[in-house]
């Protein structure tokens, strides 16, 4: 075997790569989204998020309790999914009161908050996709989304797209 | 140092893989497993599996609500486990309606059902393992789970099949 | 291009890494994550965990519903968090009976139970740290932590930390 052989199929030092599978719409997982997202974009990281399923809520254009969606059972569930504004916590939820008070803490603190983090990401050039099969069975279009989503993308597309680096399911 | 020292010191490039531990029961968490395991299959990833804890609910043979398991608490949390047929959503489950929703939404938008993502992962021969300390906590053995699964191993077994891939926990 | 250049921008074989982000306070979730970190520890793996948000609670030197924290609201949380010895399943809690038959089927099948797992992580010097940014939301001092947490981190620093291996969000 020669050494050009050998250097060949040898792997090239890749960009350092952060990539996410935002699967979760639960407030505090969106915050962990959206922290680790600008965090690793500030010291130079590519990343990308794939939305899909209760995720595919943060990124929806109309915020608020709406029913987007086409026909009668995604409108259903796009109404209690309900956007960013009422995104429950994955513990104590206590009815919606936890998430109240998360924002009010994160206010108090000067941490930034869920809106200002997607904000931040929008700025840092993270990389926001949809998944394809998701809006199929929930009936969502890309017009219904912030147009900062860059493309709608199935599984194959994103494991390409995010090869050579990190990925979290959230 | 010797050039040939630094080329036994690289890394060769391997093959693309993805590991998912599979350690949620939920409908919709099941799905995005077998959804990104196939997607991975089908443009050549090697594909591992290592169901754990709630996930191993999903390779059992007997579906439905049955009490499987040996001794009478593993028999139990077989009962309420019970199988892929009656997985609940981990949000909006409402008492068991949504993952009935979502299974007439995914077949009349053509989508493949979660038992067809199951079969097709047979069908691509994704490696499926059952985690062993689990099995021995609920009771269970390697012939209550279909055939396909391949396997019974420890954490430190799995580490060693999945590394230089990514790997998921779901 | 010289081979000197091509060397020099190959990466370099890093030591077997295995990384998680403990998100969740769950009392399964929390088995799953020390299983996983003293596995790999035992063979030979570095491993990071990066505790945050209801992960705090594994870490925190008071067990039991304790009032941690500065603050009302924080102090309120740090009550209904309750640590590892409080920590409910992810499903199926039962009211909280589930994590005691867990434990009671762990001790019974001589299964490491969670307190003995955490045990050995010290032992097997697992590297622990707790998130910064979700210590200032909940009113967290590093003085209310078991003094193996080895500092406080970033997001930025973790990701830089846990560089070049696997990371997983749980």
């Amino acid at each position: 075997m020669e050494i050009s052989d050998i250097l060949t199929s040898l792997p090239v030092k890749e960009p350092k790569k952060l990539s996410i599978i935002s699967f979760s719409g639960d407030f505090d997982k969106l915050v962990a989204t959206f922290t680790l997202a600008t965090g690793a974009a500030a010291i130079g990281y590519e990343v990308h998020i794939f939305f899909t399923f209760w995720g595919l809520d943060a990124i929806k254009k109309k915020q608020g309790r709406a029913f987007v969606g086409t026909g009668f059972l995604p409108k259903l569930f796009g109404f209690f999914m309900g956007g960013l504004r009422s995104a429950p916590v994955s513990r104590l939820n206590f009815l919606g009161l936890s998430p109240k008070i998360f924002r009010y803490l994160m206010r108090k603190k000067n941490v930034a908050t869920l809106e200002e983090l997607v904000e931040a990401a929008k700025v840092l050039e993270v990389n926001m996709y949809a998944c394809e099969m998701a809006m199929h069975i929930l009936g969502l279009q890309k017009s219904d989304f912030i147009h900062e989503v860059k493309d709608v993308l199935g599984v194959a597309t994103f494991l390409e797209i995010s090869e050579g680096g990190r990925t979290l399911f959230i």
